[in-house]
């Protein structure tokens, strides 16, 4: 079983982990150490500490651009140790502080440079990065939103895509996400929290306050909707691999139910099964969405059925474009497309989002 | 044998494929396609072609930095498929004149733009590209060379870090290599031809003219300290996995020692041995670099032993700097460390060629 969970990961992750930047190498090297779902942690963690001595040793040189790459290559490969590990809830949590911890040493070595943010709300507060392009603004933003497993430091080289393409990028995690789990689990409202975001982003004079897009993978793609569907500022919303409703919960991977349940806080299976049920659910949302949506799924999703997308096309009949793409070859998020797919949904959204030259 | 060829294509070149920019997935898909040698050039065109239509697509679409970088993706999948494959030389030279062309058509799209340069030598032009850093210059510089099998168009990713540290990239074809193969085979004195690049350097007023580096890989990095030792223009000089002399003929692969015969244009392999042998020599040559000096060698190089950098070292005793870095773990040109190793030269040449702020 212990060796199964690995294949697994492995398998139906497949391209994730160089698409978001993880070096072929070093995932040569980590997969070689792997027997068991146990040395999973310390097999990333062990890469994670190298590029942190490396990125310090840089820093000291004065290279602060390989310092920030370097760490940023830390923080990575932390979110990879800590990536699914639930069962071991120490291990999990010293991952998931020390990607942070990498992460805000690398931001403001990062070009362009990540600033941090942290928005109270309700006694909580929103961490996230806000990156700009090069040149004079205002920029057209989109804002990022990472899913069950994936966070704010995820992004970073499909933010570097949108830079590249004159758009800035504002990426958060929100509740049960990342470094926001310590203070609150998953919520059925997550759009609140991205209008607070959004809030913050109308205040800054570099950003076009009507230019404003989202994009969500996985169940962020699922967050990714609501938000546009509750705030009518954004004007473009992409959900990448998007969940539609928890009903496909008993065909799911033990991992993922096991996941869903750690990052909403519930004490069973059968607790997370019935919050989530309602907690997680796009009916009667959905129908309510009117700006432009583009959706890109895999045929070959082993998390998500693409069922789940045709509900998602049948509901949404009012929005003001609507682009559904469901690649015959594409695996969750069609990761294993990734030089493909995911500069496509960039360009999507540059387009929607840039005022034509005048 | 033909099996044993990609295995041993695969092995000595661990690494190389990834660190110049050729995407997991694709590799992942190329490799299960090649059972023989003969599967070498199609399994990689087919990926060429593919990235050709998705970046002509692309381009209708007006995505122009996609496209740009689909194109770009192309060049680097032709470059592979004709990598090596001396034994068919209508597929080489297909493979050759693809590269070129799709790169082409990426050059003005890539982000910053690639200009070409073609400058007359001997009733022979020298195809290469100028790339400048964002802002206002005047800009250090660095000449890039490519060596036995590497040429201009695989540099782009080593041309985007010293880039974005903010040094502009030279990066051309000399006598037997890629473009200029067709007019001209290996040539004995290869610091001709970076001159004639310098002179045109020198006539930009976006240089800085006391600005200028050199970096050369593997047979390239032979070239880089001849050039080095003859135009005095050049302040820093990195040899990326340099070759001292070619006494090691007789160990060497077989299919390097053919690739050595084909871009000499020798008949034979004994007339490739005699001719090299003089050709390539830097006996009474390094002792007379003045410059500063940077290697890298990985110890455990398949194709130039170590022992070649001890000859050098010894060689060398009046450079302004020598920094000599022989990785343990290290493979040819150490690309198996590649997220480690490139970002330290490309910091080692900005540092030296950038002046202090004032």
């Amino acid at each position: 079983v212990s060796r199964e969970l690995v294949e697994s990961a492995l398998h139906v992750h497949g391209g994730r982990f160089a698409g978001d930047g993880v070096h072929a190498v070093d995932l040569e090297t980590i997969v070689a150490k792997i027997r068991t779902w146990e040395n999973w942690y310390p097999a990333w963690a062990a890469v994670g500490d190298r590029y942190e001595r490396l990125a310090r040793t840089a820093l000291e040189a004065r290279s602060r651009t390989t310092a920030g790459e370097l760490f940023w290559q830390a923080s990575i490969s932390y979110h990879y140790a800590q990536f699914l590990f639930f069962h071991n809830r120490p291990l999990r949590e010293e991952g998931q502080r020390k990607k942070q911890d990498v992460y805000n040493l690398a931001a403001p070595l990062l070009v362009p440079a990540a600033q941090r943010l942290d928005l109270p709300i309700d006694g909580a507060k929103i961490p996230g990065f806000l990156r700009l392009p090069a040149g004079p603004g205002p920029f057209p933003v989109v804002v990022l939103l990472g899913g069950l497993e994936s966070t704010k430091e995820e992004s970073y080289h499909f933010e570097n895509m949108l830079l590249k393409r004159g758009v800035a990028t504002c990426a958060f995690d929100g509740p049960g996400q990342g470094e926001m789990f310590f203070q609150l689990t998953l919520q059925p409202d997550f759009e609140k929290y991205t209008s607070a975001v959004i809030d913050w982003i109308h205040t800054r004079r570099e950003i076009d306050p009507d230019g404003i897009g989202i994009l969500g993978r996985s169940l962020g793609g699922y967050y990714a909707i609501r938000s546009a569907v509750f705030d009518h500022r954004i004007k473009a919303c992409v959900a990448w691999g998007p969940l539609y409703d928890m009903s496909a919960w008993d065909q799911m991977a033990g991992l993922t139910r096991l996941g869903f349940q750690y990052v909403s806080g519930q004490q069973s299976e059968a607790a997370a099964k019935a919050y989530l049920h309602d907690a997680i659910n796009l009916r009667g949302v959905a129908g309510r969405l009117r700006c432009a949506l583009y959706v890109l799924h895999g045929a070959k999703d082993d998390l998500i059925p693409a069922s789940q997308i045709d509900r998602l096309d049948r509901d949404v009949q009012g929005a003001s474009e609507k682009v559904i793409t469901v690649e015959p070859e594409g695996n969750h998020c069609c990761h294993n497309l990734y030089p493909v797919v995911r500069p496509r949904m960039a360009d999507w959204l540059a387009q929607k989002l840039t005022r034509p030259a005048t």
